[in-house]
């Protein structure tokens, strides 16, 4: 695909066909409020693009029956997903539905050399299976700050190796197609806009615990990244200046109290102890503990584990309480590998945020885990990547 | 004034002006990128409105010199900001500068009706000062959050009386012009976008301390005013765990820590402890100890008062360093009267705020007092008002 729309009227019927499907002229005119001459040119002109396909006739209005368009059924995005300890690689056409998706381990500092060569074999590997000849771009997310104009990690804590790599120039390269590069959290909340619990809400914030803490920000539908790229690094907010020494340097941060990598210290530490039987067993037969344990052992009604998804749900309330009262959102959206501590972790946030956030701003505020999953980085990705090119060029 | 601008390129030229003052075409055609010739049809349509008039020739750029145009110089707009304890009514010529300025002690307490009858008073001492005969428009910022579409104060805490009272009706019956409504902080933080030391800065903040604590939130060049009208609203943040009992209902909140009242307070027990014979002999002289008194007590050097600050300022700092965390801003602005505390209380939100958000957010991030004091909250209501006027109709 190298066209683009010449205009922000075919920039938005492009972005109407690509989140709503196939869809008739009459009702497209509707949506857009052109003129029924001027949306003629304008479809026409996408036609010729090949970006937009004639798909038959529509239902009938009563009246002459109208056509349907729809983005070209060969449109390929690809979406790429580098956590801090897993990869995933997803196909999607382009109304951004998965066609293809693989998910693999990898550690992110192990940095951009190696972590590219797993890319393109899993990109590879979507290729053989026949999802897509080439692709027409590629979004991809990363673990850190990045410097959005330019597609670069800019001083990333977790992922030392990929300070200043030209990762958009790198990926542009061996895929040959137009590459946009976001931070990981953003493109889980776009995802979910996309296609997920968010989908049509214009201002919320979506909260990733994972390894670290991170929140993706929607202001009036569009993605805040703040004035240096990096807005929603919450993970260092202060929660106990008595609390535990974080690798940042200071004391008591949200991320070294509660995450992925906290309670499975904190799991561990209890195994040890003999606080409680059910991690000791588990620890003892795994030789490690992961959140995923923590998730299972509540789910075996450990009491220990419950108070730590209890203890760390109100810490992460406490500080989501602060943000709602200054953001005032509509939803907020609870993501990322903790979201199998399930509703023991939503229901201890949300006690925090509704007792602590004045009633206005929680009147009518929904908090809520993520629809999409493994899914919602991926998705998100290829919508970052399908505004650029859905774009007036 | 009846006309409205008829399209987006007018509104642009109307703002243009407003902020830039007089301009020559040539100048105006380079900055809206239209033609010559669109151009000229859309200045005629202004002058024919009386929105704009000729200003004479400009400075030649080599060849016929151009024309200039300006606003024009009749037009009046009103600027009211009710604070807690005081009202400030000016009026300000169509680039809003301020041409006459009145504040007035009150309490806010006494109710829309009586506020109301104060400011019209005050209305009209500066229409009988010749500066106006009538009003274009007028904006008018209240202290408690406001429903912005319909102008009116919503459950205000600080407001109990003006729950649901029609703001923007009752006043633009009186007035005979069109009003808009916001929160006071809110429109400090437009009057120091406007005018003051937040120009040309499109995300930042601006914390309000003075009786209680806010914040308004500028994302793109816009106010950021949350799904309910309640985005900025940070006094109940919760500082302490352990903290002092809030009229809210909890603990800890950060305007029961620190803030005009609160300080107030801490001034006054230190007096009778003992603490401070500086503030006890001004409690003795004045009956009670504001704000002032601490500021002034530590400018004559009193240690208790500077540690109240320095205290202060530090939970303050701690907020706002989640907040910088969060929203990644080019500008934190700190104003309101408890600014009179000055650079011992910038110092002190300083150190916390450098020392707790991460570098990347923090490295080319100022922290300033407001520049325009009582004028920021009248600036930014004749911004409110001439913004929407200055919009397509």
């Amino acid at each position: 695909m190298t066209a683009r729309p010449a205009n922000a009227h075919q920039a938005r019927l492009l972005r109407l066909l690509r989140d709503g499907g196939p869809n008739s002229r009459a009702r497209l005119g509707d949506e857009v409020d052109l003129s029924r001459s001027k949306l003629a040119v304008e479809v026409d002109r996408l036609l010729e693009t090949g970006l937009v396909v004639a798909d038959g006739l529509a239902a009938s209005r009563g009246g002459r029956r109208s056509h349907n368009i729809r983005l070209a059924p060969g449109l390929r995005f690809l979406g790429i997903d580098i956590g801090a300890t897993s990869v995933d690689v997803a196909v999607t056409n382009a109304e951004l539905e998965i066609l293809g998706h693989l998910t693999q381990p990898m550690d992110v500092r192990e940095g951009p050399v190696a972590v590219f060569e797993e890319v393109l074999t899993m990109v590879g590997k979507l290729r053989d299976s026949g999802l897509a000849e080439g692709f027409d771009g590629a979004g991809i997310g990363v673990p850190g700050p990045v410097r959005f104009p330019e597609g670069v990690p800019v001083a990333p804590p977790i992922m030392p190796g990929w300070d200043g790599f030209p990762v958009r120039e790198a990926l542009s390269q061996e895929l040959g197609c137009p590459v946009r590069v976001d931070n990981d959290v953003n493109l889980m909340a776009m995802g979910e806009q996309q296609a997920g619990v968010a989908r049509s809400v214009q201002d919320f914030f979506c909260v990733k615990i994972g390894t670290g803490i991170g929140c993706g920000i929607v202001v009036g539908g569009e993605v805040h990244r703040g004035t240096t790229g990096s807005a929603g690094d919450i993970g260092h907010i202060q929660v106990d200046p008595e609390g535990r020494r974080c690798a940042c340097g200071n004391r008591g941060c949200l991320e070294a109290t509660f995450s992925g990598a906290a309670l499975a210290r904190d799991a561990e530490s209890a195994a040890r102890d003999g606080r409680s039987p059910e991690l000791s067993s588990r620890l003892e037969r795994a030789g490690r503990l992961t959140a995923a344990d923590v998730a299972g052992a509540a789910a075996a009604g450990d009491a220990t584990s419950l108070d730590l998804i209890r203890e760390g749900g109100a810490r992460t309330g406490q500080v989501i309480a602060g943000l709602v009262s200054f953001f005032n959102p509509g939803l907020v959206v609870i993501s990322g590998g903790v979201t199998g501590l399930g509703h023991t972790l939503l229901a201890s946030i949300r006690t925090q945020v509704y007792r602590r956030s004045l009633p206005l701003a929680t009147g009518n505020l929904p908090i809520v885990l993520g629809e999409l999953g493994q899914a919602a980085g991926v998705t998100g990705a290829t919508r970052l990547i399908s505004d650029h090119l859905f774009s007036p060029a």
